[in-house]
């Protein structure tokens, strides 16, 4: 069968299949193509336009072979009444997006909702204390009924303790899974993992058919963090996963919350150190909205008078050089690339960041403007 | 009686005693005369000199008359068999010293070590937890077995947990009380009062017969902080006085710990805002020495290699300005005066701060030279 006649799906997933590939370059292919399964139909020398795009990523494109396993995993999908959503597609959620390494496409049990932009993600260890559970379980109610989204891993003990308590309290949860969207695990989550999936969202990037392997998770935690606002560390050892969901978080720009405990407690000791290190010590729900409430009031003021929009400080330079030219006078792409100096890759890398977060718009004719 | 005649330890006394004065007055007065009791003998108009001394202290002391007071005092202090530390003696502990309102003068019971340089403080609620005083023990012993003296305020809960282990595991240990140095208040600690006072040091600012009353504990925490390199809160409410202490020990420069505790819980809520406004959290004594060590290592340098001394970073930008007019050449002190562009009154000041801290020193002739 022609590349070409291949179930536009397809080539989404394939993506996700590319050697060498994974979600930094992805996001490189996003940047240049306004459709990045167009990559497909690239020749090697267009794909050497691509900025830092690394050689084996080109050659895995160039050379991709694996149609056949492609086509297999759309029958098992739509089999386990799994859907897709493309990283193009206006469900993605825009948090992800903005992330380095996004996966070009969610497997999705349930659905994604406009209001799970406002979603904080819980942590913590399996292996939870009562105290951490009851923790846990505060800041969850707490969060679901100032209506944000809790966001989590669905593993037992604080995870599993999260995501009950925000379905309790009648709001939105989100559980990240480390497996294939369509497997419950841990099996005894199953009834959990149903009424997720039922009222919020069970995902995956990982290819239906996954099983749960310990080195997926740390990948997984990624989207934990890039789907919130902030990252909340209930009780964590000083090895755990949710350390590096937290330093994922710090570097997608996101907060970082920790719940001390006792001095000494081991469950503690992973939460203390990142106080040590500068997260926000939290004892209730307000010490979360207290702080992720400046961003919240920005976008609500966007919505309401529209004052100027403003980057996040944490923003990159470039991204905040190519906003300020656009701040007087709408610009073409062209006299973007000329007036910032940056390599055109580059500049559509940032213009499409800057659209999505809604920090500019693009008129038919390339013309950008910087939303007022 | 003519004034010349008092015991010398009585125009000390009555420093304590001149309406208006308090320790910021006495440490003017310390700074602009070699012994500030000079200050009984000299006219308003010579004390209109000194720069900063406000007009009820300058009142106060030209028309002091509380002298049967002293001497009904002095006689008290006899009798209780307490010892007097005056500002300007060897005795006087140096850090107490560089802080902006000493006593000019300890009441003491026991005595002071050239190791009480070394000096931890450990406060926080006298309804403290199990918990809390399990940790207060803990510290305590972990400062004692590494040679720092325990200091804290003999109240019940945390402070007694903290004086009896620095105590059972041999260290020295120094009280700080809000009454006359010869109560043992609260009564049940009398036992724990008479150890301390035979191996460590009961220390007040307070005259003798002065009774425990509630206003006198503010000023006594600045002792506290005073006498120490740093401050760990244990368990503080949030009304608590240790969160004063703590205060304090900001303001003099001093290192804040505090530990933290379950959240929700009342007793800690008080260590948790302190770690949220950037005190260190603390989990064992290692987090203690960890911080404190640079300063000590300082020190200890010094005494070995003798490099260059360094002021600390919070130095005032007065006491910086003088440390470097003296790194180059020794100067006289009218030198300092008009290089420095400072007041004689502040230079002298900032001059007798640094040679206490042993950071000048003054050979014959008022030469000062920057220690190397």
């Amino acid at each position: 069968m022609p590349l070409h006649d291949h179930d536009p799906y397809a080539r989404w997933l394939a993506l996700g299949r590319v050697k060498g590939l994974g979600g930094v370059g992805f996001k490189k292919l996003a940047s240049s193509f306004g459709d990045p399964t167009e990559a497909f139909f690239a020749s090697t020398a267009e794909l050497e336009q691509v900025e830092g795009l690394h050689r084996e990523a080109i050659h895995g494109l160039v050379n991709f072979s694996g149609w056949v396993e492609v086509d297999d995993e759309l029958r098992r999908i739509r089999d386990a009444g799994v859907s897709l959503v493309r990283f193009t597609s206006p469900q993605y959620p825009a948090r992800l997006r903005m992330i380095a390494d996004p996966p070009p496409c969610l497997y999705l049990k349930g659905e994604f909702r406009a209001e799970d932009e406002r979603a904080v993600a819980i942590v913590g260890s399996r292996s939870a204390s009562d105290y951490g559970r009851r923790v846990a379980r505060d800041l969850a109610r707490g969060l679901a009924s100032f209506g944000f989204t809790v966001v989590s891993g669905m593993a037992r003990g604080i995870d599993g303790a999260a995501h009950e308590s925000a379905l309790k309290t009648g709001g939105r949860t989100i559980a990240v899974l480390g497996s294939g969207v369509e497997r419950a695990y841990p099996p005894e989550h199953e009834p959990l993992y149903h009424r997720i999936s039922e009222t919020g969202a069970v995902v995956s990037e990982l290819p239906v058919g996954t099983r749960p392997m310990a080195f997926n998770f740390p990948a997984r935690n990624r989207l934990i963090s890039g789907l919130s606002l902030g990252v909340v560390v209930v009780e964590a050892t000083e090895k755990s996963g949710s350390l590096i969901t937290a330093a994922l978080a710090l570097e997608q720009g996101r907060e970082v919350f920790a719940v001390p405990g006792e001095a000494g407690a081991s469950r503690s000791r992973g939460a203390h150190r990142l106080i040590r290190q500068g997260a926000k010590l939290v004892e209730t729900v307000d010490d979360i909205v207290e702080e992720i409430a400046p961003q919240l009031a920005r976008r609500a003021g966007g919505m309401t008078e529209r004052p100027a929009r403003v980057l996040p400080p944490n923003a990159e330079e470039n991204t905040k050089r190519v906003f300020a030219l656009l701040q007087d006078n709408p610009l073409q792409v062209d006299q973007v690339i000329e007036r910032s100096g940056l390599s055109a890759a580059l500049v559509l890398e940032v213009l499409l960041d800057l659209e999505l977060q809604g920090f500019v718009r693009q008129s038919p004719g390339k013309v950008y403007f910087a939303e007022k």
